[in-house]
């Protein structure tokens, strides 16, 4: 079979996590591997590098170097560098366009969140409205990427199971360090996630599996009541076997008005006159020193949550090569506007998935929520039914290549 | 050989490490070695517990299962319960004492930093005084550790390595994240250590060994210029190819009239009313939104630093065991009234140390700061004779056991 070839592009955009290079080297493996494709080209900064015809070909890094590719595999954050740029308008398609003409791009994947997935959505539209009038062919294939697990149809997106397992890995460590005095105390962990809690809801994992872990769980899917927040903790602080208590809270937890906890900010500030933010992890930790007045601290997870490689989950990783390799194969089958999804089909110990394509209008610009089927009424965050669908993707760890005490990383 | 076995006891005190509970498994090994011993019991809180008799017997837990001693020494914080509880008279003595006799104890092992020194110290003057009264016969030993690294005589204490090791490896993955965007930005890593900076000063170590790590190290051992500070920064940002700036900044950091930067606390606080504390980063992120005007976060580490066991050490793990099983071996042999030190005897790649007893006087209630000759004047902390103290202490890696995900840990 004789088929002319054309080259590849891909880009990866919003926030970084510990995953979205392993997806990265899914998409360079499966180029690398497939007749159809020549040369594929790296995007620097997504979007916002490609309308500068800023690209790069990735094959030289890779081909004949399969150790490479493991390595990007095992690094955290944006390999190719990311952006926050959206498509407003057909003037900035239209300059993509021109790149992908000159350089015979006929095949774009863009590995990202919601924002990313509405990239993919206006530019194979802006491909339909003018097909007609002979565009140049180019399929446009969403990857999905957030640690957020917020978007819509995929049972999970990759780097949720990473951040999970971080999560649930410190939440336990935290725990231990909080358990080994006599007094009274307080210690709030604040999790990211501003519009789904299902990340904070992962900081239960580890109270299921060790029995050591946050006694209460606050998510962004149920109306904060600082009253019966204040109770909550009261009743918890009169067991005289367990004097400390752990509160895991979602970065996002809302009052019954609407407002975020943590958006608000304080004017005075600091001896230099300087306001400070606050969040809902400090809000709380004013609240309990107020109202209960015993010793508190809030810690914040901030962006480990996104970036720490060192503890990975092996699935997680494991699936998003896979979904980055598949997402090649979908593109050279003809299919264009979709993103690649995960599918369940067993779960637990015999836990399996199988990929699929869906199109991107039904994922881009939604918000996947933590169901309330997976809530508890107890205080403890998710039920049993949130802990099954969560265990699975925090299993396995990977072989992190260590030099002199530190994690070898890829870097282009 | 016939004598008489006596019974020892083991306690740990203060903040919590990753390697605390390493120590005390070796104290426990030599002790379940050691003909002398017939009785190792754990203090629970350290002498806070003691005070009450609340002690109970490790053998049990550790006869013929060596696994579970590996897994304690795996395990982060202080398996026995931790206090902060100071000896400030002769009463508290008197009823540790009564204790001791009651319970055939001649052995004293306490786990932990300057305060645990002094509670040694004063024990063992206690004897001393009271040696011509027949008083009964306990041997003190006091069994460093702390992450600060601010002991005086040893080379370092068992807890240091694997903090350093877990800032070391953040900092790297931080970096990463910081870097793929293109607008300007600012982060500031906030690092424990408030007297000595050694800990803030392993930030460095990523940078050395990767090239990539924080552009500026700010430890307590300079005093803190705001103007200076200010000027660093926006001449580092003026570099086209790196357009992020990344700061490592100890928490202890304090301004020529000696307060510590982080020591204010705001009045007006949030939408509640209440006050918020700020700590060096934040204040630093202040006066980078202030006077620069560019895109900025701060970040603590937070305790992490001193729990996140599952990347310690392998260096400080066994060492911590080693210096908790030679605290046995010179109790035995008479010693008391000392620390147990390392001394190191080479370097670099052939890194040695040997252990040596140091009386305790000339240790508790001092600081070990990072001494003039390790501090670089390039803004980056300290220079390549500080980073050759630091780096054998990171090296090598833990086999963690993980069960579904996360690391198994040990419980009394």
């Amino acid at each position: 079979m004789s088929f002319e070839r054309a080259n590849a592009v891909v880009g990866q955009s919003g926030g970084p996590t510990s995953a979205i290079n392993a997806t990265l080297s899914g998409v360079i493996r499966a180029c690398l591997e497939c007749e159809a494709v020549e040369t594929v080209f790296g995007m620097r900064n997504g979007i916002e590098g490609l309308e500068k015809e800023d690209i790069f070909p990735l094959n030289p890094y890779f081909e004949r170097k399969p150790s490479q590719l493991e390595l990007l595999a095992a690094t955290p954050a944006a390999a190719l560098g990311s952006c926050r740029k959206k498509i407003k308008d057909d003037e900035l398609i239209e300059a993509l366009y021109k790149v992908f003409e000159k350089n015979n791009i006929r095949y774009f994947f863009y590995i990202g969140g919601n924002d990313s997935m509405d990239t993919i959505m206006k530019l194979s539209d802006y491909a339909e409205r003018h097909r007609d009038e002979g565009i140049f062919d180019v399929k446009f294939i969403g990857v999905p990427k957030t640690i957020d697990n917020d978007l819509e149809v995929t049972d999970h997106p990759p780097g949720y199971g990473s951040a999970a397992k971080f999560v649930a890995t410190v939440m336990q460590e935290i725990c231990r360090d909080c358990a080994v005095y006599t007094q009274k105390a307080v210690t709030i962990i604040e999790i990211m996630g501003r519009d789904a809690g299902w990340l904070t809801a992962s900081a239960a994992l580890s109270k299921y599996l060790t029995g050591i872990g946050p006694d209460l769980v606050y998510l962004p899917e149920k109306i904060f009541d600082v009253e019966e927040f204040v109770k909550d903790v009261n009743k918890r602080l009169q067991n005289p076997d367990k004097p400390y208590v752990v509160i895991a809270v979602s970065e996002g937890i809302k009052l019954s008005d609407g407002r975020y906890l943590g958006e608000t900010k304080s004017a005075a500030g600091d001896a230099f006159g300087h306001g400070t933010l606050t969040g809902a992890g400090r809000v709380l930790e004013s609240i309990v020193r107020d109202k209960i007045g015993c010793k508190c601290r809030s810690v914040e997870l901030n962006v480990l949550q996104r970036c720490a490689a060192h503890v990975a989950s092996a699935c997680d990783i494991e699936e998003s090569k896979r979904i980055g390799y598949a997402a090649v194969k979908y593109a050279i089958k003809g299919e264009s506007g979709k993103m690649i999804c995960l599918r369940r089909l067993k779960n637990s110990d015999c836990y399996r998935t199988e990929i699929f394509a869906e199109d991107v209008k039904n994922i881009a610009n939604k918000i996947k929520v933590v169901p309330q089927s997976f809530l508890s009424s107890d205080g403890s965050g998710v039920n049993d039914r949130g802990i099954d669908y969560m265990l699975p993707l925090i299993k396995g760890e990977l072989d992190v290549i260590y030099e002199d005490g530190i994690p070898v990383h890829f870097e282009f």
